[in-house]
């Protein structure tokens, strides 16, 4: 089970290859949040979301002759970009499994990234024995993208950076908000957070519809999404809690917050206009919590933009629905 | 006049109240530019751009005294802002003097930042009869925009981070792009890296119809623009190179680079795919140069975005022109 010290061990395998991304923070946005608001920009990580460090945490630890015959994951989004980087600069084979109606973009940029995409019809073909075919065949290790120890400490080196930023700043007590999906990043910070700045209470956010953190946290048992699609928010949409994150997010973490798409797009175009990052809807609805649900928050809030890959269509819909 | 000393002197002063910028990447980048790129995201820095850095240095360069009576700047743009947010952080009042007929946004951002602002009328009205004057009665101190040597040194603040950056990158030799109006950052910039990493050489960067810094560097005179208006890279126009900016210019920069407006609009719009950051027109131009223009440079470049207030209706067409 992934403990501090697997984080700071993930720390120091991730130093130097992952960015340290800064707190940023603006006087019009504590006035909008009636609080205190830092956000950490991890849309400024490489590829453009937290889910390098996961990633690299993962492909480091293993043993060079395992980890030279390449690594594989399921994914469309961002833990794939995350994977495909990592094993790229670790000059190891990656493998993609993706369904074949993934956005062009998606497909072309995990190649870019110097991954094998392997594309299945999800009508006609069972993705995990594609995976699984694969693997054995190649020998690939399997990097998944939350329910696994390596991945949970990576995802937590952020939030070591957040409890040495946060000192020194002088912040001694916060609310911090992160955008979940499986949980592998939550679960990592609030571990992080629990043994560097335990003061701190560490809160999911998710967006309405698809709450099933929340509502797990608050019944103490693993609730599912009675859907998996038409949000936004795709980014950060799994079925439920994972196994290993569930037990680890019902004991650290603080009740759920829940935004619709409305307030995560005014997110997003408060952050362009204000803290000139880029953040896509899923990476968003922490910061849209801090903004419009902070009722119940303390004086200091500090809020994860997780992920900033956006289609430019949705980002001139957050621009015009903001009327910024 | 600025030196190596009084930069290191900023940097102290502004210790705890900027940004450390950090340096981004991307491999898709790179592939366009032909060579490593860097970039530090001053458009991340608090009021939207590296202005803030002069802005602090000169105010809190200042005797107490002196200080408490106030400042006062011209300016309807990034330097309003950044002099507005350090006077206000320090706890004494600014004025600012904008034409009447500058953007509402403009007005309204620098009045939040905590600044009086005086409205004069371009056509009836001699603007620097009207500063003298409010100067004379309050006492204010004038904080000039770029032909200041602690405004310089404040900038410079940029280039000892680049410094810093660059060796733990292990960089030993780069082009240091910075877009380039009266000269005041790019003298900062290149007066710390003379004493810092001397092998760095820096570049000033502007938009076609508008390179009065390039063209002076060519004749050794100072050339003037021919206009001053007609510029999407508004905040970088100014008729000619400072008295104090030239001859350290003259001294230690590279010849100049000149990017086109559509050019500088591919860059904003790359710089949201693929580094998640908000550029204005004016502080993409060195990222343009990099992108577009780097034939003469050599294997390493830094770009300077230097910074990110951009009217949201440019933003959308530079998505729209680049079709990103």
């Amino acid at each position: 089970m992934t403990d501090i010290s697997m984080i700071e061990a993930a720390q120091a395998r991730l130093d130097g290859h992952v960015r340290r991304t800064p707190l940023l923070s603006s006087p019009f946005l504590d006035e909008i949040a009636g609080r205190r608001l830092f956000v950490k920009p991890e849309c400024l990580q490489h590829t453009g979301s937290f889910k390098f460090r996961g990633a690299w945490s993962a492909i480091s630890a293993l043993s060079p002759e395992v980890r030279a015959k390449g690594v594989i994951a399921f994914s469309s989004g961002n833990h794939a970009q995350g994977v495909a980087l990592a094993a790229k600069i670790h000059g190891i084979p990656s493998v993609i499994v993706m369904p074949s109606d993934a956005p062009r973009i998606k497909i072309d940029n995990t190649r870019a990234y110097g991954a094998e995409v392997v594309l299945y019809d999800r009508a006609n073909e069972d993705r995990d024995a594609i995976g699984a075919r694969l693997s054995q065949e190649r020998q690939l290790t399997l990097v998944k993208p939350f329910d696994d120890p390596y991945v949970i400490a990576g995802q937590g080196t952020a939030g070591l950076e957040i409890a040495e930023q946060a000192k020194e700043l002088g912040i001694e007590k916060a609310d911090v908000l992160v955008p979940t999906g499986g949980g592998g990043f939550i679960s990592g910070v609030a571990l992080a957070l629990e043994a560097k700045a335990p003061d701190f209470v560490v809160h999911p956010c998710e967006p309405e519809g698809f709450d099933d953190v929340a509502r797990s946290l608050a019944s103490g048992r693993i609730e599912r999404n009675s859907t998996q699609s038409g949000s936004l928010c795709d980014a950060i949409i799994t079925p439920q809690p994972g196994a290993i994150t569930f037990p680890i997010m019902s004991r650290l973490c603080g009740s759920g917050l829940v935004v619709t798409e409305s307030e995560v797009l005014h997110a997003v175009a408060l952050a362009f206009n204000r803290l000139k990052i880029v953040v896509e809807p899923g990476g968003a609805v922490a910061l849209a919590a801090a903004l419009f649900h902070g009722e119940t928050l303390g004086e200091t809030v500090i809020a994860i933009c997780s992920g900033g890959n956006i289609d430019p269509n949705v980002f001139r819909l957050a621009l015009d629905q903001s009327a910024i």
